[in-house]
């Protein structure tokens, strides 16, 4: 049955519009798949019945299909996050509760059109990486019946995966978002903290938890938190999506730079294939403009190590510490020896570990900060259910290897899938940033989930194509042409917020140059003309986005910031000037730049 | 002796540059005032000897005072921040350490050229408030010695009240930086926390404290700020100051908008005087062009309380634990008392605690988004050193009443002397924002100050000003002309950012205003021209300046952003169109803006 779907965004949207289906057809057939394919994979632990689906399936009677952005697509949550009227067990049977209303996300995600299908099995408390640790039956892969789903975000990965659901919500906190997309072959978008609310979600550490999407596609996963990153008060712990991570526009391809972690710190835990299949990512990157750059892992394994060795199980414990005190027996026994020590953990060792994490953070960030983004597997190597059997702890462990550090970092990351392995197991690598540049690392992860066909979203034109190399980031370009020159009387002002040089080149054959009248200083101005126009001598700058609004005001008059043309026809940000200004200017096009000038004045 | 001195940076400077005097004829002088004045006040507890100081007196022998920003400027630094080779002692013997290095403020002020005279008294482990709470001598207020300096940055405040310093470090968790200001008459910047570097501090509580500057003046404030906020690689909690909290340039004066707690969440702790002086200092503001509004303080104060009833005490206790638990008798019963409680505390406390503070944190930035500050008292009533003595911690406890919710929410503040109570003593208020609107803080700071005429700062010219309102801050304005306009097509973007529109009004009536060729969408040009213009309609808007970049980045050629002059005559950032971009535009002037064109065309 894998593999024989396609309930994409685009295809299921394209079907409701030429009335090829309707929600309420739809639903029923899937509502049918599940309920047949739960007995052998466990994925839910609640499928709604045809009764609690119809509030969802009226709303939509009367709408028509391009009235909502997710108008009938069906999607499926992760049992530790609220959906109203059903119980949320956390997979614990004796913790489970019953909410009156939805959380957050998933009433903004009804409210736009999609249609909760149901909840779906996780490690219990969302605590594991491998999807075996529940009451309610071990998830299996779903390619794969002796390997495991990944966990903890189990039953959500085999929503999707399975052809049940166009995407599924599930948390991470320590990987359970990535690790079972990498087994299954999904994206698994774990977001900046923040980005996605929080409220109407069992917390597993409340500090770090984030809701995530699995998709067959970045660009859908991209779409869907455009659709609903929104600030939350009634989250202490949400955040304002700054602008230039939204989706509304992707600007031209362009060079990037990233990291990879040094040879000898990567680990496949003797997966032989594991190493060819990076390799092959790598230059897939490559290809699509990426310059690689070997960085130092150290500090971020020695945060990943703090998240299960330090003493953030203490918030794992305080939600459900009460219930094991209570009735420990309530509780998996493998749940209750990873929380065992948290009891005891004091509140100096808990600062204590916050301390070395903050300057953790401080190298990882300091490795980050002129890099666009970073390249690592989302697994080491496979587990079989066998050998998770055999070693519950220590193989669940290494699952996380380059997952734990992520959440404790504040990072953004996006696991996709990149290969399939020998015995046809899908395997994936991860991307990942600093907050706030989630939809950066999706437009890469678009490009690379492109260049291969694998199951889900090879070779399906169906599926919108996000450009290839987004000019949205963090950081933003600006051109150059006077004193803000590397080395000149201004430029401080790049340098002062964190701006790097690119490149020095020149602009499209069309502008003139001027010294303004008045100064000091001398100030430039660049005019585009319909003719006589030459190629002026440029620079082209990096700095932070949220640095160029500042940079900008301190610009006095007739100088400004607009589209300026370069040499290879691309137009960038930098400085214009208002024509008013150019009384009493000089001409001095001839000179071919600023510095030339400046030469021919001493 | 108080009062009767003037150690200002522009004095001395001034005083250096006519060869008036030298930093070795000063420094000597100021440490005979201060080893005179030390057997009462107790300021320092090391004052540097000869020997000692000569090394950075040799340094800057061969200078001219031009050379450095503080050549010659005497400071003081609070005995829990390292001087390298002066021990330090945070007032608990049995802990001193000497250091080999200095602390990288202490470093970086040195390499200025200011010159350290010594390290001063304190509450021990900067526990406390008020000043009294050492084993090296109570200190005294600087006017009225009945009452205390306040604490627990004590001496610092007395180095520059007495007039034995030109500015003073100090630290401040819970006020320590703010309440011996307010009690001297001193202007007191607690930073956002990040901004000036911690590395070399011995920490009280390590997630909130910051090293604050005691001065005279705001203006010597901001300056000493803006010399020294300097990203550190050696403090992981050191932050980047965005460039619009640097003082390199202010802008014309403006409106301001400022909350003012609830007059029943106000206390004065039974002081007549307080509520009067309260309202002069609100006035005050009204008269710069602030417009007040009250906001509910209930989780200020809450928050507040967590500070000491909660587990942040634990990190006070990951410093002095180890010495109390060892000899308990080298430290005072007091902060025994108020770190007796630490140990007990678990980790899962701990962070219960921080998702609380959390949640108080997500009210109060609501509070403050559309507010520039916020003003209160800086302290409800002075207490005297007998009612320390007799309620030592009910009396502190009462002098953080404003000031123990400041670090925790992550806020910046400036305590300014407003007013002299009746019996002599100094007496302020507090202006408190959001992280990294310092500068702005200091500004609205520096103008209240010169509204008055007290001691240290009232009526002396030689104190060069900051301009009455800046427009620095983390907020930009806006001037649209076209669809952004309030309403109309593109406005979201706007809003999506987070503006609010300031006001509708009219360009300077120099401006043409162009229907571009092309679209949709439709587009204007505003050209300023020499001859021929009109009044242009327009809006102001205000954004955050963070979020300015990715607006700016946004926007297609010929547009962009530069420098607008409105009917006032003042320029603010707006619209502008590259000359090029007007073939085949359509002059819409008459219509005399964008709304009024659209109009017609319908």
């Amino acid at each position: 049955m894998p593999n024989t779907f396609d309930l994409r965004l685009a295809t299921l949207r394209t079907a409701y519009r030429e009335g090829r289906a309707t929600p309420r057809q739809l639903i029923a057939q899937l509502r049918d798949k599940a309920a047949a394919l739960n007995p052998d994979y466990h994925l839910f632990i609640h499928l709604l019945t045809l009764e609690e689906l119809e509030p969802y399936l009226t709303a939509l009677d009367d709408k028509s299909p391009d009235s909502l952005p997710l108008f009938g697509i069906p999607f499926a949550i992760k049992d530790n996050i609220d959906l109203a009227g059903i119980p949320t067990t956390a997979a614990c049977p004796a913790f489970a509760y019953t909410p009156a209303t939805s959380a957050t996300l998933v009433q903004q995600l009804i409210d736009l059109g999609a249609i909760p299908l149901g909840k779906t099995n996780l490690d219990q408390f969302a605590t594991g990486l491998n999807g075996t640790r529940s009451p309610f039956g071990e998830c299996r892969n779903s390619v794969l019946p002796e390997y495991p789903s990944g966990g903890s975000s189990a039953g959500s990965s085999l929503a999707v995966a399975l052809g049940v659901a166009s995407f599924a919500l599930g948390t991470d906190t320590a990987g359970s978002g990535r690790v079972p997309a990498a087994l299954n072959g999904l994206l698994g978008l774990k977001p900046s903290k923040g980005l996605l609310s929080n409220h109407g979600l069992v917390p597993a550490c409340r500090t770090l938890d984030c809701i995530t999407y699995f998709t067959a596609s970045a660009a859908e996963a991209s779409e869907l938190l455009a659709l609903t990153a929104r600030f939350d008060p009634q989250d202490g712990y949400s955040r304002v999506n700054p602008a230039w991570n939204d989706a509304s526009a992707f600007g031209a391809p362009r060079p990037f730079r990233f990291g990879v972690p040094r040879a000898d710190q990567l680990e496949f835990f003797g997966c032989h294939e594991g190493p060819v299949m990076f390799t092959d990512a790598l230059d897939q990157l490559k290809t699509l403009g990426g310059e690689a750059r070997e960085i130092d892992f150290a500090p971020f394994l020695e945060a990943a190590r703090l998240l299960y060795e330090g003493p953030w199980v203490a918030e794992r414990y305080s939600v459900a510490g009460e219930l094991i005190e209570r009735d420990p027996q309530a509780v998996l026994p493998v749940i209750r020896d990873v929380l065992a020590k948290a009891p005891g953990a004091t509140a100096v060792q808990a600062f204590r570990a916050q301390y070395r994490l903050q300057e953790l953070k401080a190298q990882c960030d300091a490795t980050l900060a002129d890099l666009d983004c970073v390249l690592t597997p989302t697994i080491g190597r496979p587990v079989t259910l066998d050998e998770l059997h055999t070693e519950p702890v220590k193989r669940n462990s290494e699952l996380g290897y380059y997952t734990n550090f992520m959440n404790l970092l504040d990072y953004a990351a996006v696991a996709v899938p990149s290969a399939i392995m020998a015995n046809g197991l899908p395997w994936g690598v991860t991307l990942f940033g600093r907050a706030f540049t989630d939809q950066y690392l999706l437009g890469v992860a678009d490009a690379l989930q492109r260049q291969h066909n694998l199951p889900l979203t090879g070779g399906n034109p169906a599926c919108p194509s996000l450009s290839v190399n987004p000019a949205r980031n963090d950081r933003a370009r600006l051109v150059v042409c006077g004193a803000h020159l590397d080395g000149l009387a201004l430029n401080w002002q790049l340098r002062q917020r964190g701006a790097r040089l690119l490149c020095a080149t020149r602009s499209a054959p069309n502008y003139k140059l001027y010294a303004l009248a008045g100064g000091p200083p001398l100030r430039p101005g660049m005019l585009r003309v319909a003719e006589g126009g030459v190629a002026i001598e440029v620079e082209v700058w990096e700095l932070p986005s949220a640095e160029l609004g500042s940079f900008l005001t301190g610009i006095p008059a007739p100088l400004g910031l607009g589209k300026v043309q370069l040499e290879d026809g691309s137009w960038e940000t930098g400085f214009i000037c208002d024509a008013w200004g150019l009384e009493g200017a000089e001409d001095i096009s001839c000179f071919g730049g600023w510095r030339g000038w400046l030469t021919s004045r001493r």
